[in-house]
């Protein structure tokens, strides 16, 4: 618990400070703003260094004798005391609710503090990055969505989960899972697997592939929620463990892998904490339906958007790599896209007893 | 494990059944046929006495000797043998791989067995009402989606899982929840509290109401899926506790509410299974606004789409009840809906130390 109150000390102590300068202003007779990184496409880019897409330097002033800018001051700081309330109470809660807890009427104006959630949303966005911290660190947390087993423990909020013992449903990981609510026990696991789909996560749990190959498996349903990002990313950084993504042979695949490895441009803030930039691309790739005889009829024709999709890709920075090139370029020649479901094709369990273990075996995977 | 081989027993036999009856039609020189319930809405009805949604009598004979019905009758095949497989090898599976397992070309022409999982759902939900098994029972699973915690012992898979303590993610409730899955230990529950929403869950867990309230707590993240509703009616039915909805106050709500209470019309041949017909609707009632002192600014106008769902449901046999009448009518009069988040505008815990207390002292629910 000691680290649960450093970090909210921590995060306390930054949205105080934030405040501070602005009364400061106020005293020393000068108009109070606050400085807020700008989150717009041209303020993000791709860091080749560190293999990650980042937020540029350029910053906006918000000041509040500005007729534009009073409103968004004046909800900078709501948002503020509300989050600071929040770790107060050492509670936490979703962003649809903090919109209704900062809701109020404006005196006897009809005018309201926030009348969507669309205008508290941007608001929380801008607090994360002027102050630096994680929307999970501001108390606030997003849809909990996906399963975890493997071969290891865990705490979460105090009590010991045991990832070995929990059937076939798995346990259902939150969205807040920084060090101070889950912490990592005994572990004999050697990656992280990362599986687009419920079911076919379902599949490798009921197969208990975890259990023999000795890793864990986590899925997101579809493109992970921020808490399987984050929890990932803490495996691979503090337990040092491989990270291996399987998605479908498709344009949204390929996206759902390369948001996992580099971050996305809409959260270029976050990459740091959320991406994992050695996360291995270990399926399906467009070659495995000749390597793996997949009969023809199992393919799926790419649609208008899946082509410009995919040309998107071959010209997104991190995609630059000649085997990528040489992937995604097969897609589009072949014009096919296929889904992981396919392999059944080949009998029910050949994801696991087959494809994946001579996948690994081969070294047959793109970074 | 017992149990295990007699549902899957019970369920192979009458696969083997169903395939008899054709062998002995075509050894008889007749013609052979599978005779199928009619799922059409003009074949289900409200069974007042039993308060469910139900299939009527009407059936179809699908004919092998018939141009029209003989590719459906081949594919009845190929999913009742795909499914005896899936029993067999003691796996379970998607539907979409059902699909991708039972899709082959036809000989020398270009037509496939299935051409798209279109083809393959509807046989699927034909063999379920032809034998009368869940699709469960045949070890098909949909998507595994929601969280549970409680004052209860559970057994899945063989793995034991205390509901105490499972931290704030909680227990992932997979899709088949058939007893051969899951079984109930030690239990100090005295009612289940059905949460619409994810994030609402999570307040509820945070603040710990399961363990003051000894009640369990499941949210569907929306409408639920299959699993979960199969397991708040088993929770009914074998362990007699009682069941509370807690859904937004809009039609949207009060349809999941309807759904858990008397089934679903598409899903009418499986009501007896899913659907509780004692479940009592506990919020947000269209009263409760007044009751619990909300500004007027957290609400929400309803849109046409609102407004004629709303309509349909006064219709509704299941809501004919004078109650349920005049919380509709209520609704409908103000034009306004609103969220389980906008107890939040009294405070982050109101829903949990206050409202829901409130609610059940003063046994304020609708059935």
């Amino acid at each position: 618990m000691a680290r649960l109150d450093q970090i909210d000390k921590k995060t306390v102590q930054k949205i105080e400070h934030l405040a501070d300068t602005v009364l400061k202003s106020v005293k020393g007779g000068k108009s109070p703003f606050v400085e807020i990184p700008i989150r717009s496409l041209a303020n993000v880019k791709f860091n080749p260094r560190r293999r990650l897409i980042e937020l540029g330097g350029q910053k906006q002033k918000r000041y509040f004798f500005n007729v534009s800018m009073a409103k968004k001051f004046m909800q900078t700081f709501l948002v503020s005391e509300a989050c600071k309330e929040l770790i107060d109470s050492g509670k936490t809660t979703s962003i649809r609710d903090l919109y209704y807890m900062t809701k109020h009427g404006l005196g006897e104006t009809k005018q309201n503090t926030f009348e969507e959630q669309e205008e508290s949303d941007p608001i929380i966005e801008d607090l994360e990055v002027a102050i630096d911290s994680l929307r999970e660190e501001l108390h606030l947390f997003a849809t909990g969505r996906g399963s975890m087993v493997g071969p290891m423990t865990i705490r979460d909020s105090g009590d010991t989960i045991d990832l070995r013992r929990m059937g076939s449903g798995g346990w259902s990981v939150p969205s807040i899972v920084e060090e101070h609510v889950v912490q990592f026990g005994k572990s004999e696991a050697k990656y992280v697997l990362l599986v687009e789909k419920d079911a076919v996560w379902r599949r490798f749990n009921e197969d208990r592939f975890w259990a023999r190959e000795k890793c864990v498996i986590v899925t997101g349903q579809g493109q992970p929620p921020r808490g399987v990002r984050r929890l990932v990313q803490r495996l691979h950084t503090e337990l040092r463990l491989p990270v291996y993504v399987l998605v479908d042979n498709d344009p949204w695949g390929f996206y759902i892998y390369s948001v996992m490895k580099q971050g996305s441009i809409n959260l270029a803030y976050e990459s740091m904490r959320m991406a994992v930039p050695d996360a291995r691309f270990i399926g399906l790739s467009s070659f495995d339906k000749g390597k793996y005889k997949l009969p023809a009829n199992v393919s799926i024709p790419m649609n208008d958007q899946d082509h410009s999709r995919a040309r998107q890709m071959l010209a997104y920075p991190w995609f630059q790599n000649p085997k990528w090139q040489r992937e995604i370029q097969e897609m589009v020649r072949s014009g096919q896209k296929f889904e992981l479901e396919a392999l059944s094709r080949r009998g029910i369990s050949f994801i696991t007893e087959e494809y994946l273990p001579r996948k690994l075996r081969d070294r047959d995977w793109l970074e």
